[in-house]
């Protein structure tokens, strides 16, 4: 093992784009991994990611104001500046872009994304505006740090989906990862919003992992009608979380959400376990869809 | 003079940001100029303005259907392409990305720029959507040429604005140069729209020109009541146009409509003509921020 260094902070638009202007000019492939900090192995894991398909990675952590709503967590949301970049140094990424709200979003700033269609289900539907934000955000990002590749995490598989349909649709010169979610080892998904958990809400969010996998089981004992896969999720749902948002089964490439299950799906949830909202996802295969 | 070669045509995204990518990783700079087609010496004005900033030249042409309302002329814009092309290479321009409507908006496209608040008032009145059309395609446009500078019309003064403001809000990087308005000798502004008139209607049309002037030189004269130099413009154009859209002095940075002319202001204009809608606008500068 060599030693780590913590890598450089960067704190404006004008540096960040020299720099991958001139890393770019001297022929080395950067990768981008947005994050809004408060880093977990979730989070590394997308910067080992973004380390296979590029020379250098740079990893944004900013806590987007314009994807929350004034009721969500914005203020409470966890800072930890320090400790992420220890971490980040500790997987290799050289580079940080920290910029300050101001810098992101100055005086007078008017121009958002009017996401793609596969914004309006499900968080489209809880949190309206999300994905405006996001989307902005997202799309300001890779302006300031014009990357070759950006890695995303698959625990949020909707705003993945929104991301590479906005970038196909506009053209953005940036190829997308969707990399696997990265979970506890009792099967609750990584989070930065899970240490605001009780130990007692710990142990009910584990009903969300569990109820993925019932749908999982079900699918792969034959289960074609999404109404029973649906409906059983929610079981294992209802007595566990305070509230629940949906648990479906959908078109992991539209979100649309079919009768019955015929190719590969996406099941999802989100649920708000004390005043936790969680949400996790998996991908489920028909037995006639596998691969012998 | 050298023999004129007609611009090389580029009809897919793909090649097009391959072309700009190979261009720029060999050190040259390269110069866009998004054009509808149907290109006067105004256009072409551009294309040498986009010369003297970069080593190469691309002309964008094409008719975006997102611009236009349902009723406007969508179908009947003018289509001149091979004149165009001619008329390119006799001005340098070295490459055009020429593309057909599914190639820019393919099945599914959904995702569009929310335009920064300068586009709200005067043509986003008048029409609505419009902006929404033009912030979209011209960001993808930045993303399918990614070049070093853009070369935008004043006679588009709104529209200007509208992009400066986009590309600061959403950083990308881009220069943007907005060139001046190039008219016909007896004053008229040149547009490709100005061939839908007849020989009266062209009469008709110059009394925009003369309308600006007119709030030129009330100004010059010390004339600082806003509202004296609309009534002016007003009355000058009130019995010339079929329809007066506006006639107004604003903020050239927010298009706020002032009372007093204390800084520059820009006088617009948008007046039908027959059938025919027509925008103009100069800058306005007082006597007192003259340089000596």
């Amino acid at each position: 093992m060599t030693a780590s260094n913590i890598p450089e902070v960067i704190a404006t638009v004008a540096e960040m784009q020299r720099r991958v202007r001139e890393l770019r000019a001297a022929g080395r492939r950067v990768g981008v991994v947005p994050t809004m900090g408060a880093l977990h192995d979730g989070h590394l894991s997308l910067v080992e990611a973004a380390r296979k398909y590029a020379d250098v990675v740079v990893t944004t952590i900013f806590v987007n104001p314009t994807q929350f709503a004034p009721h969500e967590d914005f203020g409470k949301y966890p800072r930890t500046l320090q400790a992420d970049l220890e971490a980040l140094g500790r997987v290799g990424c050289e580079l940080a872009f920290v910029p300050e709200p101001g810098e992101v979003y100055p005086p007078g700033y008017s121009t958002y994304v009017e996401p793609p269609s596969v914004a309006a289900p499900l968080e489209g539907v809880c949190r309206p505006g999300h994905f405006r934000g996001v989307a902005t955000v997202v799309l300001k990002l890779f302006n300031i740090v014009p990357a070759d590749v950006a890695c995303f995490g698959q625990k949020d598989f909707q705003q993945a989906l929104v991301i590479r349909r906005m970038v196909a649709d506009l053209n953005v010169p940036i190829r997308i990862e969707v990399c696997p979610i990265v979970r506890e080892p009792d099967g609750l998904a990584m989070s930065s919003r899970n240490r605001y958990l009780s130990p007692a809400e710990r142990e009910r969010s584990l009903a969300l992992s569990r109820a993925l996998r019932r749908a999982e089981e079900l699918v792969a004992a034959g289960e074609r009608r999404a109404s029973v896969v649906r409906e059983a999720m929610q079981n294992v749902l209802a007595d566990a979380v305070d509230r629940l948002d949906y648990a479906t089964i959908a078109d992991p490439e539209t979100l649309e959400e079919p009768e019955t299950i015929e190719r590969p799906v996406v099941a999802l949830i989100a649920a708000v376990v004390g005043t936790t909202r969680l949400i996790d996802n998996m991908i489920l295969t028909p037995p006639s869809n596998r691969q012998a």
